[in-house]
């Protein structure tokens, strides 16, 4: 990864961000920084989360998207990682880069339908900012959360013995899914009512369940996932809940079994090498969508 | 403004954005909403400032800008937002959309650029988002930052006999202070300090002087500029400094005078009909561009 010629497409955001982050010494302020869903500041005596996603259309939804179901999306994906921090919304800005032919009337629904959500799901629109290039549209919205009282499960955490349990279903989620998800905030603040300082680590499934695994795996951390175990998705394989993505499911580990309603146990952590592999000894840590 | 077909270059960011808002009842916890440069949340006892702004390459910069320049405009635009609340930043997240065939190299200048100026103003770059589209790059900066005590400067707030003031100089920032620029955040906290509670608004000069200045012109006033009284940058005409944008200087409206070495008085505020005129009556309210 040393070539600078290579092209982003060869470069995981991943491994981007983490060269441009490995050179800070610690930010003043700055109680997460990156490599978690979301950062996390510290102002006066309260913790605030912050974090952006973008949505480009042609890449994330098409051109012939309905235009309300773009904005959902948009506030969707970034509020699916307030969810993995077992946050609460606050509020959330959006931004629209869109071609000139752009017309009103489809920004205007593309902002209404995030605008919508957005309120819904606790955290409303409340300013942005549009600009023009000859580009295909792309939308960001940039959302601030407040951690639970014990503060924000993050990533890392993952313990020897720990069961590896999502949410809901995986897999073929580009029929539907990806546009009809609800960010699974509820779920995960009653997961940690449920589980309390058993529930180590969490993360959401936007990359693929493989790829997203690997990001609990560190640390001397080893997890098995058991691809029998794994609930499917209407029209899902085994391989497309692996690496799919776009679940926006909760992927998290706890040294206790959680309740049936909310997720089903896939897998356990062990000692190991920080990989992800199956019950047969594939690594899957690979497994995904480069999801840039 | 009601004809649906009309493209997003027809219609300003502002009106696009207010006709959005306008819907929008009163949002829980947002204490300042949209139409200020900055919007507010409250989070328990405290206030928290938010705001985002792009940078379109090929608009805002040229493909050849020094990468490093182009992060440190990415985050001057957007800080340029928490002076003109005379707030103080707190840290900030990026995103880069980028096409196909730019070079980790270049991404990661621009990112270091941006990283080593958010830490010098005191707002340290601590996550962000990179995506890919096949249109030209587009990088945002959002940020939280603090108001000042008695709570943030707004753009409302001119009161009839006010002084409206500028600080630094104005005109030809195409040249090269669009890329050299540093966020007034200092002289902002040090115009609260000396002006207090006679600092009655301020916005950041982004899109042209008359513009700019038409949005402290609101709820029945009324802004005279004497053009006689610009303080031009080298090579800078009248008619640069009023409509070119790009300043980054803070507009405020006071009734007393500020000190001379932070600022400028070029004009008075009068009861009126929320318009901006030249000493000699010219309507300057849309003079400067449409900087989306």
């Amino acid at each position: 990864m040393n070539n600078s010629s290579w092209t982003i497409l060869q470069m995981h955001e991943h491994q981007l961000l983490q060269s441009i982050y490995d050179s800070s010494t610690t930010l003043q302020g700055v109680s997460i920084g990156p490599g978690d869903d979301m950062g996390e500041v510290v102002i006066g005596n309260e913790k605030v989360l912050f974090a952006v996603d973008q949505l480009v259309v042609g890449r994330h939804v098409t051109p012939n998207t309905k235009p309300s179901h773009i904005g959902r999306k948009a506030v969707a994906r970034c509020f699916s990682d307030i969810a993995a921090m077992c946050a609460t919304p606050v509020g959330c800005l959006m931004t629209a880069c869109v071609p000139g032919d752009a017309t009103n009337e489809w920004c205007q629904e593309i902002f209404e339908g995030a605008k919508l959500v957005a309120q819904e799901w606790g955290g409303p629109l409340f300013g942005g900012d549009i600009a023009q290039s000859e580009g295909p549209a792309v939308f960001s919205i940039s959302a601030i959360a407040t951690p639970p009282e014990n503060g924000a499960v993050l990533r890392s955490g993952a313990q020897e013995h720990d069961y590896l349990c999502v949410t809901g279903e995986l897999g073929n989620a580009n029929a539907s899914h990806h546009l009809a998800f609800t960010p699974r905030i509820h779920e995960a603040q009653e997961l940690l009512a449920t589980l309390g300082s058993d529930l180590h680590s969490m993360i959401d499934i936007s990359d693929g369940l493989g790829r997203d695994a690997s990001h609990l795996a560190n640390k001397g951390i080893k997890i098995i996932i058991d691809t029998t175990l794994l609930p499917l998705r209407a029209g899902a394989t085994v391989e497309s809940a692996l690496s799919d993505g776009e679940d926006y499911e909760l992927l998290f580990t706890s040294s206790t079994v959680p309740p049936t309603h909310l997720a089903t146990v896939i897998g356990k952590v062990q000692i190991g090498n920080n990989t992800v592999v199956t019950q047969s000894g594939v690594d899957i840590s690979n497994c995904g969508w480069n999801h840039a």
